[in-house]
């Protein structure tokens, strides 16, 4: 660990997040919409390519350092002395205190996976899958009202999503408190930026909450896992391999989660059930 | 070309598609869901590992023959032996006639793409986006009662989707008539499954049209574009590079579509728009 060393400089490039284009829908109107922005970014460690993502583009320097994180490249952001984005020629220089070692070795491995793009990374994950550590039940758990209280906090936060549709969120809760939200167009892209944010502030992952938009793929639970975050919330729902590696994590995981409703999938015993009235109530509710 | 040799052999693996859970919902209740299967296949080219897949596994030998053409391993399925699937060991064997040639180069460039899992190729297929050649506007297009039509025959399609959702869906049509539907945990192993199903009979693409439940990704394009269909239609939106990789191949994209809903993307030329009332006198009907 080089925790003693400063956090790594930042550049803060910025870039147009929506671009309009013109359709034609089906009363034959030829209208303009937006859609989200999507642009490589190709990224170089110590003047090495290491590999090309495809970003919507709101925080690259975040989402480079949360890369390097989940893809255990780098142990620290510490290890890290600057990050340089340049959107003019669509790169990310990443400069190291005391470069990486054997790099080339640990990115060699692929394995293409379900979830969106980094699954470079995953056959590499499911050997480390031991050594990962997520408190226990007493510590992290949640209530079914503080559940529905963040779905809330979702469903008004403004998004690009809203605005153009095709992107994917991940947010981070500390019970119902919003403390970061981030699209991209891979929602691998977003969890990674959020790791990268994380690791900025120091901010450790025991008591807090993903929610995602995205399914929760087997890359999900283990990058959730890897940032020491125990429970998931998604509004989409959950994959076999997803469901195996977090009930093996001892990961909580809700899907379908929208308004009042969601389903828990596994890791039960931090759920606090706090069960809305009987279908037939509600029925009567609605008339 | 290979052509006048004969089709590969292929194995005909199956194995179970959904899996039951059990899991709580916001009534406090215990039952049982069923989630899509999700399970890697190790391909092997001539004895050498080549990649692993995340897949459903509906179709494993097809979606190895797709996977080589779009990877452009391949050029036609005759240059293939034999694809054998054994689920019992996750691995695909593929036993070429003449080898591929520098295979290891050819797959050594990574891309983390936007879309799933595949955009390792991305890199290469950009720079082979000159020698695609789409039919022109003359021979292929669609008219709105088409689409629309297309569009009631996949809300009709019984699916995994139906039963356990966290699919992608992918099917190929010729004008209203479904020739092929697949699902897999990952949209792009659908389309290669396509691609596969469509090389071992020997079926172009220049007269069909694409139905996908995923995002207008430009992988999404760029296998289209490969497989030589030239009108992509999906339930999804587009993202960025999509529209502007499909505007560039001269591809038409429909997508948010649904029921008699669209968009038209790009590639206008091809559509033969027949407007809907205007919102006004449907606001009427609607009473």
């Amino acid at each position: 660990m080089a925790s003693l060393d400063p956090l790594p400089r930042l550049t803060q490039a910025s870039t147009a997040l929506t671009r309009a284009i013109q359709i034609v829908d089906e009363f034959g109107e030829h209208r303009a919409i937006a859609i989200p922005a999507e642009r490589p970014l190709t990224v170089f460690v110590d003047k090495r390519e290491l590999v090309t993502l495809m970003t919507l583009g709101a925080s690259p320097e975040l989402l480079v350092l949360g890369y390097l994180l989940n893809q255990r490249l780098i142990e620290t952001v510490q290890q890290v002395e600057s990050v340089t984005v340049d959107w003019e020629v669509a790169a990310a220089a990443v400069r190291t205190r005391a470069g990486i070692a054997d790099i080339a070795a640990r990115t060699a491995r692929r394995v293409v996976t379900t979830g969106c793009g980094q699954g470079t990374v995953f056959g590499d994950l499911l050997a480390q899958l031991g050594t990962l550590q997520l408190p226990d039940a007493g510590v992290a758990r949640i209530r079914q009202s503080t559940l529905t209280a963040l779905l809330d906090v979702m469903r008004q936060q403004d998004s690009i999503h809203r605005k153009a549709g095709s992107v994917h969120g991940c947010a981070l809760f500390c019970g119902t408190r919003l403390l970061m939200f981030v699209e991209d167009v891979g929602r691998h892209n977003a969890i990674d930026t959020i790791a990268g944010w994380m690791a900025m502030h120091g901010i450790g992952g025991a008591d807090k909450l993903f929610y995602t938009t995205g399914r929760l793929t087997s890359e999900m639970v283990m990058k959730a896992a890897q940032m020491g975050v125990p429970i998931i919330v998604s509004r989409n729902g959950v994959t076999a391999m997803g469901h195996e590696l977090a009930t093996q994590l001892g990961m909580t995981l809700f899907g379908r989660a929208a308004n009042r409703h969601f389903l828990c999938y596994t890791g039960f015993e931090r759920f606090d059930s706090e069960p809305e009235p009987p279908r037939g109530a509600l029925r009567e509710l609605a008339g």
